[in-house]
């Protein structure tokens, strides 16, 4: 598979291509799925989240599929209530020690079975040579949203809990690596070939602070998960300032994000990194040529790791248009 | 002047300090202002946003006053509506080539001539041997604004009008930039010892864009201000993917947000910058002797580069503690 050669650092004929957030709103016929079902039944119905997954695969010669889902599906079963409306709200926000022991502990097979029942259904019916990737969001990540109750730009209350509520901080973080782990394990038994963390705010953070509250804990749940045998990849958004510090995650890929230029990236981590990454979907809006242009730099840019899957550096935006897509796919596989 | 001293790379007996957001709503007295006015009020009233300006000063022994104001107040002499509900919000966003074309040269003095009359007023009672620092947004920053009609996560609007009318929305960068030089250079001519440019958002763009969208019409702002021959900060908010590009800006002082060590910051910009920052504002919120560790480490890594001005890599939050505050300036005037 020449999703899995590439993380693992094997030769490949061609650089393989998935982009985060693939099965979305770019796609008219996601939009169609949408106007049927609300966000939360597609995640909660194995057929209807396997469709979304497999739909950019139908479309586009991707070289990974990755499951439809939502970092806080785990988290609702933890027994904190998540609303999407459509941005996320969480109406019982945990911010003391008593809400961190009232958290429930994640059975994966029991509570997020559809889950894996998605998971395996997408197996069957994908093609060998195209990888399935399983997810889940990274404990800091995770944390915030449960400590501010949904999204947020200043992270006031995740900040004010991390130091002046350390104890109680950690525990949650803790809490969520055990269930973020056994979560990720059933999904690999289900039929994930690979699986991503995502720490989409942890870039946030100061380099102190990331190291004790994000990476810290991320390492817990990629210690028991690498023993599955599958790559893991850890993905944190706004990477740069820290990008040194991720290799000791454990994780087999280092997720790169746009907001650096790959090969300065590669020359910071050293030859031996798997990277993945990373145009910068801003470029996914704009003219065909140009996205070829900065593609095929950034596939060169790639030959200096050991290995490197390409992606954007963030997820796909809604509006980008399909050709763009189809440009992206045909050039990385012709430069790799 | 310590704060003049250590822009220019001159020697200091200590490392001078100042806080962005000093004025702000961690102060109680500044709390009392606002009860009884508006934040708009403040900033269009020079007495009430010169007593803003001094507050901090009056209670610390800080070594540079900013003046109170908010980078959107030229954007409204510009032709854009702001109002603050408290967020901005901009009514009438400028997407197209006739938005751009519509907007008004800034006349600083016709138009923001409340700005000039609080740095005058600040300038001839603050003590001789402190600085009064005017400031304006940079272009991207304001440009962001002006397009998503206030605050944004995605900055979608913004990325499109970049993308698919790329020449309406240079030009707008360019006609920002015009006002914004203008901006600073009567900020200067009132009163102002050095001014900063705030590029908050710039971070959210790829090194190739930042260079492009971002630090060109920076660049194009900075060079006409500094024959003024006062010092230019220039402060990009997430700079560790881009920041060796920053000394091309021209500016005199690169500040440095709280994403990325201090002393791997220098290391990468060499011995030959002046650097402000950068302590998480975070840690603010925690025990005084964790600042004070942390305080201190950070003004001996600015011991490496060829002057530094302490100041946190971001805003000072809100539920700041005050003693805390008082622990910073005392550390960093002990350690420095």
């Amino acid at each position: 598979m020449r999703f899995l050669d590439a993380c693992a650092g094997r030769p490949v004929d061609t650089t393989p291509i998935w982009v985060m957030r693939q099965a979305g709103r770019y796609l008219p016929e996601y939009m169609d799925l949408r106007s049927r079902s609300s966000f939360v039944e597609m995640c909660r119905t194995p057929s209807l989240a396997a469709e979304a997954t497999l739909q950019p695969i139908r479309r586009f010669d991707l070289d990974a599929a990755i499951i439809f889902s939502d970092i806080l599906v785990p988290v609702e079963a933890m027994g904190v209530p998540v609303e999407f409306i459509p941005e996320p709200r969480l109406p019982h926000p945990v911010r003391t020690r008593e809400d961190v022991a009232a958290l429930r502990t994640l059975d994966p097979l029991e509570d997020t079975g559809f889950v894996m029942e998605a998971l395996g259904s997408v197996r069957s019916s994908l093609e060998p040579s195209r990888a399935l990737i399983g997810f889940a969001g990274a404990p800091y990540t995770v944390a915030t949203y449960m400590v501010e109750g949904g999204g947020s730009k200043s992270y006031l209350e995740t900040r004010t809990m991390m130091m002046q509520n350390t104890v109680a901080f950690t525990d949650l973080l803790q809490r969520i690596a055990d269930a973020m782990a056994v979560y990720l394990e059933a999904q690999i038994d289900a039929g994930a070939d690979a699986v991503q963390l995502f720490d989409s705010w942890a870039g946030s953070l100061s380099p102190s602070e990331f190291r004790r509250f994000a990476l810290d804990p991320a390492r817990s749940v990629i210690e028991r998960v690498k023993e599955k045998g599958v790559p893991v990849i850890y993905f944190v958004n706004g990477v740069a300032g820290v990008l040194e510090d991720i290799p000791s995650s454990g994780a087999d890929v280092i997720g790169i994000d746009y907001r650096i230029d790959l090969d300065r990236a590669i020359d910071r981590l050293g030859p031996n990194a798997v990277v993945q990454g990373n145009l910068d979907p801003t470029l996914m809006l704009g003219p065909a040529d140009r996205i070829r242009t900065v593609a095929s730099d950034i596939v060169r840019a790639g030959m200096k790791a050991k290995g490197h899957v390409f992606n954007l550096g963030h997820g796909i935006l809604r509006t980008t248009p399909i050709e763009n897509m189809e440009a992206l796919v045909d050039e990385v596989h012709r430069a790799g």
